[in-house]
């Protein structure tokens, strides 16, 4: 039978990635229910319905509907509580404090370390396989803007073992896509394995097994 | 007596506008410590260490600290859930579906609407401020974006009263500082105002009495 929770997407985008780490964590049972973007599919009348700037992922659990990767893995953690991670989004008893020290890297990870990792990963690993020509000068500017938010980090990793304190949460989980992409299919890994704490952490966080389990989906090829 | 909230940064930063709007919302009170980024006061040590990017504003509730504006009023709506406007962050009757709608909404202020409207407003008003030269170029691209971003909320807003449905809410409110610019200090107010449903939830969401308050901020120079 179908589980009712349904991704909507290639698990090669960031995005999608970012839900599926989550619905993993949690113990969440989903499938994933592919979009050709070649095909414009994500622009077609009945994916708008689910996502109406025809970006990936979609999300659908039972008959909600959500949309924005992060919003929808603060969706799952809510909904889901007790299931799987239960420190994922904050422990209970920490309550609005706890909370409040995943979201704020969180958004960090949102306005400051998305923009120039993304811009990167779409130029050295999307275009190429889009057979599209790498902009050098894109990578190299944003390549300045992603040291200094890395700088920051390695300062905050080397006070508490993940963001937002002593156990892996949303705030590191988010980072997951970007940081992998970076590390294992760009030429920029450095970015990452030279700064001495953010190295250690991403040890730590790319061998968890739901993480393992994304990157398997990543380079499984799907039916077409 | 001093309230045990204190904002630091500047009213006319539209990241500071945000957080004071939502602690209006919700009643609570406190004081803004201004900060002279004119004199690199955001980068000293001791701001530092309230917010680890530089950026206003940083917050501090008692002994705890938190960064980035979202992340800041969502911490607000979480600790001071019983005061003010209780549906700010959904109804707790809503749960996790409530939280949801409200969630995708910010998540896309966040990643779609805030960059080319901050670019803009950059561009439009504070550059000017600053004695610096407007690049028409960097407008003329981000109203491109801006405008594909403000299609898809005129017909959100054709469909519900608010951006999450039938409330105000945090969804609504994080726009508020932008949008206020856009409309009011630069030459890019049809933006807003040309769009039907898009200039009906202006009317009703910038004469709300917090907003109102939050612009008397930004006009009464403070004492330096």
């Amino acid at each position: 039978m179908a589980a009712p929770v349904t991704v909507y997407g290639p698990a090669i985008s960031p995005a999608v990635a970012r839900v599926a780490a989550c619905l993993l964590e949690k113990d969440v049972p989903f499938q994933i229910e592919p979009v050709d973007m070649s095909k414009g599919e994500h622009k077609s009348p009945y994916f708008l319905k689910l996502q109406p700037f025809g970006q990936v992922p979609a999300f659908k659990d039972h008959l909600t509907t959500v949309f924005e990767s992060r919003a929808i893995c603060r969706y799952i953690c809510d909904q889901y509580a007790d299931c799987g991670n239960q420190a994922l989004f904050g422990k209970k008893e920490d309550g609005a404090v706890g909370r409040a020290a995943i979201e704020q890297w969180m958004e960090a990870e949102g306005q400051s370390f998305n923009p120039p990792s993304l811009a990167i990963i779409f130029q050295l690993a999307f275009a190429p396989m889009m057979g599209r020509a790498t902009d050098m000068a894109v990578v190299e500017q944003n390549e300045a803007k992603l040291a200094k938010v890395l700088d920051v980090y390695d300062q905050r990793l080397g006070e508490s073992q993940f963001f937002a304190g002593d156990d892996f949460s949303l705030a590191d989980l988010v980072h997951l896509p970007n940081a992998d992409f970076l590390v294992n299919r760009t030429s920029k890994a450095g970015l990452i394995t030279e700064r001495k704490n953010l190295a250690r952490w991403w040890d730590d966080v790319s061998t968890r097994p739901a993480w393992k389990k994304v990157t398997e989906m990543q380079s499984t090829p799907r039916p077409s």
